[in-house]
């Protein structure tokens, strides 16, 4: 097995994240290096979805990971293991998000010059990682069905802040009570411009139209 | 349909949370109010849950719920509506947890005359709600079954606080990959004198259990 690195976050020295987020999306575009912010709640299949869509995007592409937990490496491991990807884990030591400085920490590790697309698996928390800006070209978060399709209800900035929304484990339906399009009409609520993806990362539906949406995104960052 | 106050919280302005969270344990103790705060993720069914044991615990003791979000009021309503108990709603105006003075507030806006036991709902987070005491005298989590049975892992605070933990959403165990032996394993290696009930609040199963164990946590701080 691959082996994968786990770097211990320090807590970010600049007091403004905003501008320390906005020179590290310049610097990445700059470089070529398309950013994702991957947010959900804990269990919503962050790691399942991410290893689908670069197994098929990393045929085009190549892809980076890091995986911030507050502890363990289960993830980067799995990650590196199953799709061959660049994958580092990045312990938050005990912080509940994410900033600019620790994502610029974990991009330096990860190292830039063989990569064209970096997924950032943030902290399992629909709270905080929505209240700070990575630094990401885009922010996406994957809500799963048996979470309840009230949730952009309960957790506004989250669904504000995410321009490409999953809907992931559509496969287990039948067994909630969970409607698509009470859910897409409360996404729509929070923000009417986010793009809605349902998805089974465990039998691959929709992970066709995810692949599909970052190849769009990294064309573009290339071109302009 | 009864109606429901909402509750606006502002920031604890103790310093010293710990002292105040004791202080608060001790004036519920002596007032003979057993208060219980709730942790989960989001989705993970802590209002279907504290639905099913308040509709049995109520035959038998007063009961009062705090439920506690960033936004809306969809779970006190509804709390209400099919309790019948006393309910309020906390709003925690965009932050993650809640702290012993916030706590206080609520508890002051209830009122204390005539409950013996109050649940707090906390916020939907494995993170943040984890680092605060609350003042409760017992903290309880809800692990559901699409969360995933590695949970313990990646989340320690939290299970190494909670003395009672249930897992939720058993019915749905046979459309996921989850291990009830193996999530057991992984609390117990987090906090081994955790107790571990597995339920469907939905199904009912295993509720009668959930409300004998509080049955006895009533019974004592009333004779202590």
């Amino acid at each position: 097995m691959k082996e994968v690195r786990t770097i211990v976050l320090s807590k970010s020295v600049f007091e403004e994240n905003d501008k320390e987020a906005d020179a590290l999306r310049l610097y990445l575009k700059d470089k070529g290096v398309f950013l994702v912010n991957v947010m959900s709640s804990p269990g919503a299949g962050k790691t399942t979805t991410l290893i689908s869509v670069i197994k098929e995007l990393s045929k085009f592409y190549r892809v980076g990971i890091m995986e911030a937990d507050i502890d363990s490496d289960v993830d980067a491991v799995k990650v590196a293991k199953e799709t061959g990807c660049k994958s580092i884990q990045l312990h938050t030591g005990g912080m509940c998000h994410l900033d600019a400085g620790m994502t610029t920490q974990g991009l330096t590790e990860l190292g830039l010059d063989d990569v064209d697309i970096v997924f950032l698996e943030n902290v399992g928390n629909l709270v905080c990682p929505a209240e700070y800006d990575t630094g990401a070209h885009l922010d996406m978060m994957i809500l799963s069905v048996p979470e309840g399709d009230d949730k952009p209800l309960k957790y506004p900035l989250i669904f504000q802040k995410c321009e490409l929304v999953l809907i992931n484990k559509i496969d287990t339906l039948p067994y909630f009570n969970f409607s698509l399009d009470k859910v897409k009409q409360n996404i729509s609520y929070r923000n009417e411009k986010s793009f809605v993806i349902p998805i089974s990362a465990k039998l691959g539906d929709g992970i066709d139209e995810v692949v599909d949406y970052f190849k769009t995104k990294i064309q573009n960052i290339k071109t302009k």
